[in-house]
């Protein structure tokens, strides 16, 4: 057994478990419901993931693979038409049966598995790259998992709190400078040995322009100024279809925001709490982000300036990552301080979802895996409170439609110089 | 304490534990999922019918009374506009909290606290009249638990039973035969010393034409010769506005059906078995019932011939009520040589639900129960298996849309003479 | 060539020429447009009454017959499925093709070939009886024509009139005063020589409980006392699906109103105006004249109330019909002190549109005509000042969904005694 | 007056006037109606052509200006938010009134008073800028207005033409190479002297890989035989919102075609024809346009490339336009030999409608222009049988979202190299 094989079989382990622990703070009842098309139940996560093990690494090469329960084949395939039927996704909530307690049972079985299989095939290096994607994608679901229940527990005028509330005083946000980049020719998309989604492949050249990063993310406080300001009222403001999509749900402000007698409060994890404004404001659709830069004369970063900047910002020692979860954003002090580029807020970037130069989708069902979204999605550069450390990479691509606003989506302005 | 108040007790006491009773099968997640606007998670059915003892009852006549939860108000309210607030229905399922044992601990809280609070009432003929309400309030929402479950377990490709098989051999149906009745001027409406729903009053006159009814009601062998003959592909057959509904969802068979190898099978309460021929066809429509009296060359009853009938058929003492819940229908063998006034199917009739001559809403949000609701409904006539024992009545008016097709709704075949 | 045929030749030539007529104050735009799927372009009024004699008469009973246009069959069939194939009703404001000028030239085509038909065939009393539901079909027709130009007409900021203003100050509305009427057995339906449609048949006995009608419609002065009143801001007086309905339009008022400087405005036919408190309000829906009743503790009377009440009223020789068309409603100082039974509006009853006992639906493809849509429409009795002057029977039975506001549709109270 | 001034005039005259014949075989029923909120009526055009004039420029230079009728300001508003209030999209159709002949004569009106001010401003080059996009701006709706005009007389069953068939064969397809670039760094944007809008500029640097594009445009027999080949049936080769799309609609083939007798034909521009397998292949959407190049293994170009491309090939002097409007594509031998750039097709290219770096908006309601829109469409290159001549342009960005069928929108393949 080669010190490769424990490494794997330890990342596999740490990140399986993980999962499991995302839930403990829920009910059953929690992990079952579905507040909407876009979310999935947290039970459903804990399968999907889990199907993914079993359905392309133990039926491949599990010797007399015989599959925990053949339903589960329809029942927990996401979007892999390669893979056949799929259970219809706006009725994730309905799955009453199999129980959370059963799907549980179904990721030991497959965990204890996984665990006899990886001596066997850990010079199998296309396995152990698969067996990596397969992680790599838990820890996406992961993320999700946060926020579905997150919007889950708003839809509810209990107010229902994920997290205890942490007793930590925001400080005030730093001032904002403006950092000034001088662009030129430069490569970006992922170089190195490790993992890396396909869509950040190939590293290619890009010629960049003049142009300036703000040195923080814009914060709640900066955000209320543009809704008490009169953004919402202003079409000048804002992207035709965004208006046309704001006026049609008379949007007012952001997601999860009320205002209360004592000014604007906000669901988050920890319930509903009063704005602090010192924190990066997240939850921002495209266009609402969008609206703001124009309101601060500046626009969003593409996603080259993104990736461009953070390496020249990111190459000193002193980067650490933010602490995760424990509030909303986070709420460490040292976290403020720093340049943000992880760990606080997805970034949106003005870049539309696209293939990079020599993009090539990968052979079978895993090539499915980002290729065939590239159309009408926005970038979204960083990591946010709810990305599971390590997960993060200065060549991560996320994406979202630009309507989307139940991720911890927030924006760092750019302007051309 | 007087044997009046015992009895209202005992059936207080009955009533209610059979609620808990009905989701003894079923796990949290199922009582907590909502498949669709029309239906309520089990959960909420639970709470709901709580919520009328607390507000209508306890929160008027307790000394010191204290709300179980305040937020229950509004969280369990389901139409009294009167009341206040309410939760959106459709988002009914999203309520993860309370739990269900939170919902079960509010029963027990409100029955312990009805239980002391009927002695002292016992005298109060007006609140106890709003009790029995409330009892028969809560005998409507176990039937519509039972259909909501059903629908709900449907949505799900394991196909889970709520109740165990009955093994129980259908027998054949007997002959149809039509019973003749010569009509003229009959009076209909609850005329008794017992309770009974608003809309079933004043008693009233009215003339009837010389009608014949069908000795039993319409099988699913019949219904199924109405399919396999193309019933469903002949808009001669149809109201234009059923045909529209068929058309537009592309309908083929009632609900529930699946084509398999081996023949038609139904989705029921034991779990997705064979049609079994023999049993009165239930989960159809107006529109399909229409359809299929139409393919007979019959119609629909008036709500006045089936009452007027029913009466007629029932004053002999051999009238029992047919056996509830052991499948989806009753499995036993003399149901089905019965005259099947009760206890197989509701039954459509072609009358618009509408206000009898003289009818008067009561004050109050209570006046909300049955009035505003007399618009683009069917009167439904008799009980179905799903119908808890003696909440049945000959002058008994449930209601739908046309549309509705999750009930236990079949039909009896009319003929003009 | 008997009178019998020249009444009837007459009787074709009035009636056809009074669809060409009406469209006199059109363009050939104007008769092209459709403002929404209920409403047709007048254009297609004016082919498809055409189209109903080229195929249900001439088709048959001509020899030699050769079509207009082949393709005019289905592209002015409206609903007769018996008959194939039809053009989207939705659609049809697109068949700019056929120009009006040909549709005019359809017309003149048909009208010289049924002239020529109709010696031939006037002792075919079943064909003559064909040829007579033809024209009181066009009659119909003739009425939707002019409301949906009305709705047309409303949907263009120009407000544009289609008939010239009328210049009579109405006067004020007669004082309402309640009229009893005893009930008991009665005969209902039409029992005559003449035209009547199948709906009014067979003529049967029902059974009435005393009741009381209003002298007279409800005015729009007494209608914006509703609605400045907060009618349509309180929930109890509304039926729940109505308010529903409202709720999700914000609607505020009737159609066509506009509140402007100087208080209420109405777009009429003769383009916007003041509100005419005199004048019996329209363009009510089910709902909104329900809730208008409920207000003042009234109610809808039924249609046999209506009928039976109307029999007694309109023994008298002083009967006489209403002017029609001259404003939006009559405008004659008589008119208003008539009793109101026609000319005025549509006359919203409580009762659902269905069949009576013994109704038969004729076969072929004319007895699509009104049987098929007899569920969830309501019955509105009396004619508006938009129906053909000879139409209207104390039988007849018009019907909408409830939801319906485009039509001349008004109220008369009624009380229980 | 300068020949600048007679320049602009007769360029003026020439543009205004060419609006006017394009509705010249079209009835003011054909001009008025509307097919889907997508398109515009054809009246609909010509008058907001005109209203830009009448507001942007007369408005404010004329002097004693008094509108030609105040209500189309808001009538013939189209976007723009800074003017104030519109007519809402979807009802263009119901605008009846002003009839054609009313619109025609606002032309007229508007065309004499600029023709009168001209001469006045023509040293004013701001004024002058504004006027040439003015023309620019109506040239666009030129090409609108026959595409819409094609979709509105596609809904008609009797299958009319806007154009007399022209009686060419069309030659066979030349043989499809591909041609290598280099790529490196090179500019694209607007550099001229002339007119360009604002959304091709700044000209700014760009890196390109090295690729190649295909020698000519996809035919409809290319296109034929992806379809006939199970294309629209194979979920490996579409985008997921792309086959998502497809689904909903049900979709087996582009937009127009209907395979009748004799095989595939499409409705064009002169009616319903055989398809002619060697013109260009258009009405695809972008999901349409990439599932074929996935199909060949190839891909769409950037807007880049092609602007880089289109560059090097067209520095020759054989370059000339392809004829206009014949039928529906070109139907001159020599235009298929050409390299297609101009006149045949849109090219969908693989990139999202973005700002170039630097990019500014334009203040005041012009500046409405282009920006607005940059959000969810990609950018076509090239133009098309409806582009009128001299409208092309290299740097010419036209944009549509990717759903968008009803314009002449083709591909032309790019590959890595």
């Amino acid at each position: 057994m080669t010190a490769h094989h424990l490494d794997l079989l330890s990342h596999f382990t740490t990140v399986r478990n993980r999962s499991v622990a995302l839930v403990a703070p829920l009910s059953a009842e929690d992990c079952g419901a579905q507040s909407m098309p876009d979310a999935s139940p947290a039970k459903w996560h804990l399968a999907h993931t889990t199907w993914f093990f079993e359905t392309f690494v133990l039926e491949a090469h599990e010797p007399g693979f015989v599959p925990f329960q053949p339903a589960f084949r329809v029942l927990f395939n996401s979007y892999y038409n390669g893979v056949g039927a799929k259970h219809p996704r706006p009725q994730r909530g309905l799955l009453t049966r199999p129980p959370l307690t059963e799907v549980l049972a179904y990721r030991a079985n497959v965990d204890a598995r996984m665990a006899a299989l990886l001596p066997v095939v850990a010079h199998n290096a296309a396995l152990c790259a698969l067996i990596e994607l397969g992680l790599q994608h838990e820890q996406q679901h992961q993320e999700l998992l946060v926020t579905d229940v997150k919007h889950l527990l708003s839809c509810n005028p209990l107010w229902p709190a994920y997290l205890p509330t942490a007793v930590v005083l925001p400080p005030a946000a730093p001032a904002l400078h403006w950092q000034p980049f001088e662009g030129g020719l430069t490569d970006i998309g992922y170089a190195g040995e490790g993992f890396a989604f396909d869509n950040e492949s190939p590293r290619h050249r890009v010629y960049l322009h003049p142009y300036a990063l703000a040195s923080r993310l814009v914060t709640y406080a900066e955000y209320a100024a543009f809704v008490d300001g009169g953004g919402y009222q202003n079409p000048a403001l804002w992207l035709a279809e965004g208006w046309d999509w704001r006026a049609a749900q008379a949007l007012e402000h952001p997601l999860y925001w009320q205002r209360l007698e004592g000014g604007w409060h906000s669901f988050t994890l920890t319930g509903l709490q009063p704005l602090e404004g010192a924190r990066p404001v997240v939850h921002l659709s495209y266009y609402e982000a969008d609206a703001y830069a124009r309101w601060m004369s500046a626009r969003l970063p593409t996603e080259a300036e993104w990736e461009h900047a953070a390496r020249q910002s990111l190459e000193k020692p002193a980067f650490s990552q933010a602490p995760h979860l424990p509030g909303d954003d986070f709420s460490d002090a040292d976290a403020v301080q720093m340049v943000q580029w992880f760990g606080a807020a997805w970034q949106w970037t003005q870049s539309s979802y696209a293939p990079y130069p020599g993009f090539r989708v990968a052979d079978g069902a895993v090539g499915e895996y980002n290729g065939k979204f590239m159309v009408n999605q926005y970038v979204l550069r960083g990591s946010s409170v709810a990305t599971p450390l390590g997960h993060e990479r200065i060549s991560y691509r996320n994406f979202f439609p630009a309507t989307a606003r139940w991720q911890f989506t927030g924006l760092r302005l750019a302007r051309d110089l």
